[in-house]
């Protein structure tokens, strides 16, 4: 019996050790599994971009498919390397943030302590797919504004604001909420970037027509003159990329693989992207007396950007009513914008800034643990900063070199003359 | 040594403690790991939603592409709203199941007991991810319809059926088996959804066509005259589309990510759509003479549906030729139906219906466990109410709004006339 | 007391018992994460197809569209069959390598020991999900062939051609490194395929072009005439999607779900894909004085190759300079190829074959560990070997049923005369 006693005893010390293994195994596994989901949330981000592509050119028009997609293929490779040459360590400053304002980590890339990085973020990921994944999502608000400034604007005067808008600009105002600053002090909430990511792109895209002016022969005589796009199917496909790489940028915000936030966040997102549809459609088919696709997809987009800044902490019942009237929102802006003859190619404004402001809004409005009048400071602050220095940038680049396009390029096409090839060749026996 | 002894007593029992934890946390990290397959087979499933409005947009002419891709948008958006309403509580209503017949547990989602329902379903997933991943197949049984009555059917007519056959008649049918009725205590097997979905799908489509009546000029004098596709590429695209997004229909089906079960299902899915495009490839020739495109397409899709009622109980090797002869029925359907003038603009009933029915077949015939006859009583009884609920639905529509657009919108097409906005501007200098 | 200590023991023997149940688990939890990330890469490889469909029907001209996608369709259907019957027991032959240069486990594949093949692959993933993301791999080989011999094969040709290549050639060669042969044992290294996937289809696609000759009108007294591609969105389309699908490309080369690897691969990845198209864009406004978006398109192609040998062992920082270089060649090598007459309509020389050497050897230039004689070795072992093989296949079926078109359906586009239906049809009122 006491040898019994002293074996159970030994093989106890035994599974003491290996429970200290087990246990750190379960560990490193839960790190696996946020990693895994981390990166699947990376790549849907990532094929956005070709969503935005396919948004920009499918509504632009066919003279100009070449260049939209010339702006739409490099802006996802100006991101991701200003985001590893100065933006991530600029959003993202760690200890390095002064007084809650501004901070800099320093540039390129520099491994943390411990190898490659394992478990960087509390609860779990990589050094690596943190990286891959801001970086990612900073690209697309550059891409916003590609979409209002398009069929006008000059090639190398949109890359140098674009280097400059994603890698100051966006991760600098970024850093106030998700880079532990004043804001996110404050108690502001910006769940997945309604305002951080989507209002900073569209207070670019409106400085941006601003600046520029409307597309010749746009308005004339007080009318408004279709220019009709390329190819629906093509911004159709664009609409159904973006909110399949939704489900990666609302989803991997949650910054872990939890299951209860992750699959809630998809539940809002879905419904409010729905009723976001379903609000253009209304709405379209009540101002323009037609069904109205362009509205329809609008609409999806204005729901999605709507629910991105509360995606976790407003109830699914609320968020189809936040994607309905961000469907709504998105047609009156849209014609708002035409009455001032601001020029938007494919309507990132009102999809990105006006469902971007009334998204972050809606925080304040369904989730009674936040402050709608802190929302609004949010907004204002980040939207000050961003409009201001996007029409510095702008206007400063019209002075120097010039934003425009030669009136012969524009009306031609930009095409022909800057690209030597055409969208689309299409010749049948 | 009594010291030593009762020193490591106390550690078993610290440990003892830390292995409930350490137990805990290893259940939850196999609900971690569940949750995010089944996220990422939702995601693929939705992106099916492209996928098919490719092949339609693509199969369908261009005076009618905008409203082919109306209609398609909205039909996901339909799915799962209604599912949030209604649908998912009539498809699983838990203990609210009467006599295996109907059942229904009540209006709009709500919350089973434990916070964010965890765990919900054996095995693990949430409540959340539940809803998402079966709200996306239902959408897809309705645009299975949208692609068959294309480019002549009244959109307020097609949502109002889709809202009520979505809504209603395929989660109804559907708890016959998923929603465990009496075709599951009969023993009726449908892994993914072969009858479920597609067939379900397929006899709306043929209900539809049969009420609505062949394209303006589609036979005449005896002869099938061809309505070229807009794009071809569109349709091709759709098509790949589809099978990235079947990885998810059917892998997803396990309803967790058990290795062995879920990677098997993947392969059969994957052997059996390449065999169908082979089949449809050589019959194809054969028939037709030429290399026909559009029956490799249709094969493959073919083998997709064939295998999905039994993707996880027909071995690989058996599901060769499952898919060889689904592709060799997709064509030879297709002919008949065009002996009949039953006029589908993208072969959606050949598709869905006729390998609907086979591949369900097939389950009684490749897998011992299951008996063809009961496989057979579960293809005749969901098939009746889905053919007599689409037929009612469709013919009521018909006498009090009318199911087709006038003789001229169909002769002009659609989009001019609809939508205001053509599918394909492609003006070049 | 003596009760208390029994009673704990008692409890502590019954925890050991658990605590192996426990560590099962947490071992099974493991293979699940690894698996679920397997398949994942699986489906992302799988869409590479359509991103090869999309390039090569995008470059090619409209005549030949559905040609195209013919081939592109039908090509993984035949690397996955092909890759059941023969090719995966040839690449991963196991105990039946023969003297490290060549072996074969035996026809079809054959589950091995354990049920369903769980935990095949050590460190873990299932048997089926092995051959399905190595059989999603095989196809691609075929698929570059097929963009630079597009528009002038006979479909039969290529079709045999790409039995014969994907199901022989590439599993023997692959063999060789993958399937732990004679070069592996050497110390070459390649991470996922610069030479094993890319230059052998790149060699395939050099012998191809060889054989076969220009296109008719290609080069005209001394001149390079431009074959306008049908629809440059579609190519763009068909890059975004190649690189989406790379994640799993290189990231599933990691064979498990290893956190700090694998995501470090995915940057290492996005980094020189980045650089590539910058690459890409500086030369070919260099060299041709324009904006030329199909420099960018294959210099971000260039830079995915380059990097896919030595992704895992290339630091972020070289991996900038190795796309780069990678953009640059790209261009270099297309201008090259023209002098020689060499007649390439997607530039898949250049991309696969160009920087998938260039990748090879970078292994050896920028990673201490690995030597660049070594690496030397393998590049040409294995070009000789697949570039010998191929221009044999395509001289015999040259002889034998003939490799070209006539005249007239070439001229007349393939589209009208072998298929019977035309890429677009795109009529509007």
């Amino acid at each position: 019996m006491k040898e019994g006693v002293t074996e159970l005893i030994a093989s106890s010390a035994a599974d003491a050790v290996s429970l200290a293994e087990v246990s750190g195994q379960v560990a490193q596994n839960l790190l696996t599994v946020n990693n895994v989901w981390m990166m699947v949330a990376t790549f849907l981000v990532f094929i956005m971009h070709l969503g935005f592509a396919g948004v920009e050119a499918g509504f632009g028009q066919s003279k100009n498919t070449v260049n939209i997609l010339f702006k739409n293929t490099l802006t996802p490779l100006i991101g991701i390397l200003t985001y590893y040459v100065i933006g991530f360590n600029l959003m993202y400053p760690g200890d390095f943030m002064l007084g809650e304002w501004f901070g800099f980590a320093g540039f390129f890339l520099s491994l943390p302590e411990g190898g490659e990085g394992l478990a960087y973020v509390e609860g779990g990921y990589t050094y690596w797919t943190d990286f891959l994944f801001q970086a990612m999502f900073a690209a697309t608000a550059a891409t916003i504004v590609s979409g209002a400034v398009a069929e006008r604007i000059k090639i190398n005067a949109y890359l140098i604001f674009t280097v400059i808008f994603v890698g100051l600009v966006y991760p600098f105002v970024g850093s106030w909420k998700w880079g532990a600053g004043w804001l996110d002090s404050l108690g502001f909430y910006d769940f997945a970037g309604s305002t951080l990511v989507h209002s900073v792109g569209g207070w670019g895209a409106l400085a941006g027509i601003m600046i520029i002016g409307p597309r010749l022969g746009k308005y004339v005589g007080g009318k408004i003159i279709d220019k009709p796009g390329s190819s629906v199917p093509l911004a159709t496909m664009g609409v159904f990329l973006l909110w399949f790489g939704w489900f990666g940028f609302n989803g991997g915000s949650v910054l872990s693989a939890d299951p209860g936030t992750v699959s809630r966040v998809l539940v809002t997102t879905s419904l409010a992207a729905s009723m976001g549809g379903i609000g253009g459609y209304i709405t379209g088919w009540l101002v323009f007396k037609r069904l109205d696709l362009g509205m329809v997809l609008n609409g999806i987009l204005a729901g999605l950007v709507g629910i991105t800044a509360g995606a976790d902490v407003i109830s699914p019942g609320w968020s189809l009513l936040v994607g309905l009237v961000a469907g709504v929102l998105v047609v009156l802006s849209a014609i708002t914008l035409d009455k001032f003859k601001l020029d938007d190619v494919v309507g990132a404004v009102s999809v990105h800034l006006t469902c971007g402001i009334w998204g972050t809004l809606a925080v304040g409005i369904f989730s009674p643990e936040f402050s709608l009048f802190t929302q609004l400071i949010g907004v204002i602050a980040i939207g000050a900063v961003s409009f201001l220095s996007a029409l510095s940038i702008f206007k400063i680049l019209d002075i120097v070199i010039g934003l425009r396009v030669s009136e012969q390029h524009e009306t031609e096409g930009l095409d022909s003359h800057e690209h030597g090839i055409r969208g689309y060749t299409i010749i049948l026996e």
